[in-house]
């Protein structure tokens, strides 16, 4: 079956106190969403409306970098302006998730405090709007140690499970399959940036014809334990 | 816009010699390929075509591990029967790209030898069939350090420049974007994987409504150069 990314026009600037759940419902009435649809969010909204965003106060590179050490759990990696930190949500990413791009002139932009919950509410709210059960995906762009330039990954998901495991089901040719667990909650959060993008102005979008794997799953979920690692 | 990702159906079972470039011709006819369409075809088919496949001799982990270390340039990391090796392309991960899934029984499949010039050569001949310019992508399925899940990404690709590059344009809030390179190449082969699935026996999509970033790029432009690497 065919998939269709569907862009959420009308969302407009967001501010602190804004209330978001009002704005994403009135900017999906005439998509009508259905059950079964995935709604994914930048998190840049979601971090705004919760006022999560912090005034800039001198020069703005300094900073940022005071401010990322003073967030981050742990500093992974550092060369020059560069900061890899792991963030108290556990994900490593630069400058500990904290950005200046989409944000009003003179401030930063912070992760959600808990991308899940921030994805609960959006989902309960456009679920009793519209009367249907759909999944909510938070994204946010992450760079990545092997591979230039970003993608979009998921921070926080609700009424989904984030991975698909495909563990002991066989391929086409009768092989089992083993160690196959496919992130699908960073495949659809990259192919909804596709229609977003960071120029575009558009916060969020509506995924149509995919069959999320079914469960209760976090943004956490996709984190790999610290003992699995063998990368940091 | 809305973008459609659309599953190719009736590719089959490709084997060594097979002519894939007419199957995949023969697979779009009834989608009407047009301008501007991306072809994302996962590399299980193209090295199965091209023959970049090895009988397993003996223990078949046993067999791997040692073709493995062969084949790799460097292997970057090593746990239990886990190898993360760095690829002749340049590639870095699990197995050198080595893999049993959707191999014949007793085979393994190896990455093409030059994905790029594999991806020119779909592009050459379907664009000659419909008469259209459209953009290549051959994907493979690549873990992450410090996420959990796999994820498709792009190892060769024709027709388009990999990564979309933002420096220099302003975001909404009027905000220059300095180091923001997306690599949409990724990010359309992560959408195209989502009705594709290492399951379902689908080994190929078409995305439309995506305007390709304008160039002739390739696969080895998304690897990140060693001088940059914080994390080998």
């Amino acid at each position: 079956m065919s998939l269709e990314i569907v862009p959420i026009e009308g969302i407009g600037a967001v501010a602190p106190g804004d209330d978001l759940l009002s704005i994403l419902g009135e900017a999906l009435g005439d998509l009508r969403p259905r059950t079964g649809d995935v709604l994914v969010v930048t998190h840049k909204i979601v971090s705004k409306a919760e006022g999560r965003v912090v005034h800039i106060d001198g020069d703005p590179e300094e900073f940022k970098q005071a401010f990322v050490e003073a967030e981050a759990k742990s500093i992974v990696r550092r060369r020059g302006d560069l900061i890899i930190a792991e963030t108290k949500h556990g994900f490593i990413c630069a400058n500990a998730g904290i950005d200046r791009s989409n944000a009003e002139s003179g401030t930063m932009i912070l992760l959600p405090e808990d991308p899940d919950r921030s994805a609960r509410r959006i989902k309960q709210r456009i679920d009793h709007v519209f009367g249907i059960d759909l999944a909510v995906i938070i994204s946010d762009t992450f760079g990545r140690p092997w591979r230039r330039g970003l993608t979009d990954v998921a921070i926080g998901v609700a009424g989904m499970a984030p991975i698909l495991d495909l563990k002991g089901t066989t391929d086409w040719s009768g092989y089992v399959l083993d160690v196959t667990e496919v992130s699908v909650a960073d495949e659809l959060a990259s192919a909804a940036d596709l229609v977003m993008g960071k120029a575009a102005g558009i916060p969020a979008a509506l995924i149509r014809g995919y069959q999320v794997p079914a469960g209760d799953g976090s943004g956490s979920d996709l984190v790999r334990p610290p003992s699995e690692d063998l990368f940091r």
